[in-house]
């Protein structure tokens, strides 16, 4: 028996164990957007803490202006001491649970619930992230129970604040950069393409986000005595926007695709088998026909394509009744989701050109900028990222598939621009675990093929 | 000296008498919308049914859930029994005076001020409405005194909630219809062109309102998962509402200007002549260059062409900070305001189909009708609004102009609708009455060649 198959074995053999640890963790009543629960975020670090301990970790409770983080170093087999250094990175924070009364039961109460689709964990965080951070750390514990240490070096970095803003992450990143510096990030709090397929994320587009406010007459006019002969900035906002896309749904703005690369053929292909169902996805909300880039696939309008939306439009009357009233000025809230190869400043900077060029006489236009991030590719060709896909492949007896995702991951751009560490995305959750949302689930067959995904992850990369 | 040069004589003579009581009149704190001057209201309504009754009106203050109403009956000159016989409108109520700290004197305490231009008199309600209701009772007084009676049957109505709504008054006139009725109604609620320049007001625009929803997905969506894929209603709205307006600023629904007649050659040449400041009356808003229709000057964008404009739109997220949604639905709010020949339904349903024409699949349209009221034109081709030209421009020595207004005056409309009543609109305000405004005036000289005006009128009408 080869040191992965006894460690897998292993793995199996110790499931109903994984599986207390993790109702202990599951637990701790760790919401951290709420104050009432600093001390229960707390426990939770020190459970983590005490935890990793066990397993060899040199691991502490390292608090923070607000929750703790948990840091823990763990020393490689004397064979790997030369090997690739890894930092694990989930939180142990979770959302809250209201609204109470839509749960089945207790969300702090775990369980194991028998399903149709088989066995079930429900608890509030079983999937989002403590459910996905311990099968890391089982993996971690089995193969230290196996060979009496880890396999490469690793570090493991547990966050309590992810779910409420995460002030403290980056100034405890930049502090710690020299503790924390290893070769390659893992993140557990991602999903599986589905029940069967696993996946890694290699691309998460970037956004730039503006307000602009148009206006005209230096006070709010009365449409009966200025209508039509005074410019109206609802008029003008509602034209300059109705031109930011064609009539097949391509942005207008000058050079906004500058840079933008179509998907490789390779990935196109590997995409195409994926069997993407978009009437499905937009019929869960409502919808049936794509409103997207015409010459571009749903699964591409929504993970690897530029957008551009106006998220809010605000001016004039807006409450019951009527006002016959003609603004000084109104507002639009836009963003613009950025793929590889578009600079966030230069997409800023076209979007406040056109407005100003589409301005008419007597009206202004001022801007105010919210964010503005690039959009991450993580290098699928690195042998990680091919060694993961492997591993990942071998457990699941499918394909593991690299994706692209719509929206962002804060921590991959912290990881890449404080610790120059990129991330490989891996995560066993399912779409229907309900995260931040009553009865929130993590099927028993992502947590126990979780952490023999991670036990295959960590023997692959160690060489 | 014919009748009519000795009722001006005596009006000339008697101008200190009038101009004391009009300042009896305004010291009466007759602010409507404040329940705490009830009393005062009643108190005015009281001190004018006197005032009627010196002048041989059949006068009384006649109660209402609201403010009273002021109702008096006169007699004409056995000569005149069987001429016309008018109803004057005007109301007794005024505007608060919030701010108080900017008014240069006490609102209720009235004084006649030396101004370079000439003498006003200041007070809360000098012009709207005391001053200008003032000018036509005492043309009737001078009659009376003159002659011994009036010159023609002449009915009174004084309203006392003018400035709050006016929620007494269509059911006030719908009970009394029989005895309200009449051959032609006098209002005294407008302005002159310009000092020198006096003016009646022949038509006034009407309106259609409306408030459009689009809606798209079932749930406000992530605009990181869903963005460009799915339909943005804040997208849909701005594109439908972009396509109102043709670049030349004409309105592009179906049918809009059906029935729609240019302005007569005889009223554009009449206007010609005003010399209107399109720049000056821009100017004061902070614009400069029109913004209507550009085959018409500013005068006729305002008063006789119709427009559409957008007089509120909300969706999405407004607050501070940003938030990347992409909501279930948009709204805006519409205005109409139309011209003679436009039937305010029609112009309804033809937003309603463009709107439904223009949406794209997995989008609706729910719609809410405000208002909806046609154009008013006033007959001034009638004898009557002859004879009234023809005495104002005797009086002020330079031809009285016909004009349209842009907005709307519901007594007109209310008189048309339950009497059957036409209007002659006719008042001597100036531009610079302040009007609703601290320090409120009313030209001396507009209390006295008004109360000239009216008495040349009532000869007039009298034939």
């Amino acid at each position: 028996m080869s040191q992965l198959d006894a460690v897998l074995a292993h793995i199996d053999a110790d499931q109903p164990q994984a599986l207390e640890r993790l109702f202990q963790l599951l637990r701790i009543e760790s919401i951290s957007t709420d104050p009432a629960h600093a001390a229960a975020c707390r426990d939770a670090a020190d459970w983590l803490a005490a935890d990793l301990a066990t397993m060899g970790f040199d691991a502490a409770r390292r608090d923070t202006p607000g929750h703790p983080m948990v840091v823990g170093h763990g020393a490689a087999e004397a064979d790997h001491a030369q090997g690739p250094h890894v930092l694990f990175y989930g939180h142990y924070d979770v959302q809250p649970v209201d609204p109470l009364e839509l749960w089945t039961r207790a969300p702090f109460d775990p369980a194991l619930e028998e399903r149709p689709a088989g066995a079930v964990i429900r608890a509030r965080g079983a999937s989002d992230d403590k459910g996905q951070l311990m099968t890391f750390l089982e993996a971690c514990r089995a193969y230290r129970a196996v060979t009496g240490a880890l396999p490469c070096r690793i570090s493991v970095l547990l966050e309590g604040e992810e779910e409420s803003g995460s002030a403290s992450l980056v100034p405890f990143l930049t502090e710690n950069a020299g503790e924390l510096r290893a070769d390659l990030a893992l993140v557990c709090d991602t999903g599986m393409w589905d029940r069967n397929t696993p996946m890694i994320t290699v691309g998460l587009r970037g956004m730039t986000s503006e307000t602009v406010t148009i206006k005209a007459a230096d006070r709010d006019l009365h449409s009966g005595m200025y209508g039509s002969a005074a410019q109206n900035p609802l008029r003008i906002l509602s034209r300059l926007l109705a031109g930011l896309h064609d009539a097949t749904g391509r942005v207008t703005l000058a050079g906004f695709y500058d840079g933008v690369e179509d998907l490789s053929a390779e990935m196109r292909a590997d995409w195409a088998k994926l069997d993407f169902d978009a009437a499905a996805f937009l019929g869960e909300v409502g919808l049936s026909v794509p409103a997207g880039e015409q010459d571009f696939p749903v699964l591409e309008q929504i993970s690897v394509r530029p957008t551009c939306e106006i998220n809010g439009i605000s001016g004039g009357y807006a409450g019951p009744g009527f006002k016959t009233v003609l603004p000084a000025e109104a507002t639009a809230k836009m963003s613009f989701r950025l793929v590889a190869g578009q600079d966030p400043e230069a997409v800023r900077d076209s979007f406040r050109a056109y407005i100003r060029a589409g301005l008419p006489a007597d009206c202004s236009a001022e801007f105010s900028a919210h964010g503005g991030a690039p959009a991450t590719t993580l290098p699928s060709e690195d042998p990680a990222y091919q060694a993961a896909r492997a591993a990942l492949s071998d457990e699941w007896e499918r394909d593991a598939v690299f994706l692209s995702m719509g929206g962002s991951i804060p921590i991959v751009g912290h990881f890449q621009e404080i610790l120059g560490l990129n991330s490989l995305l891996v995560g066993f959750a399912q779409k229907d675990d309900a995260l931040h949302a009553p009865n929130e689930k993590y099927d028993l067959r992502s947590f126990h093929k979780g952490i023999r995904s991670w036990a295959r992850i960590l023997h692959r990369l160690a060489g």
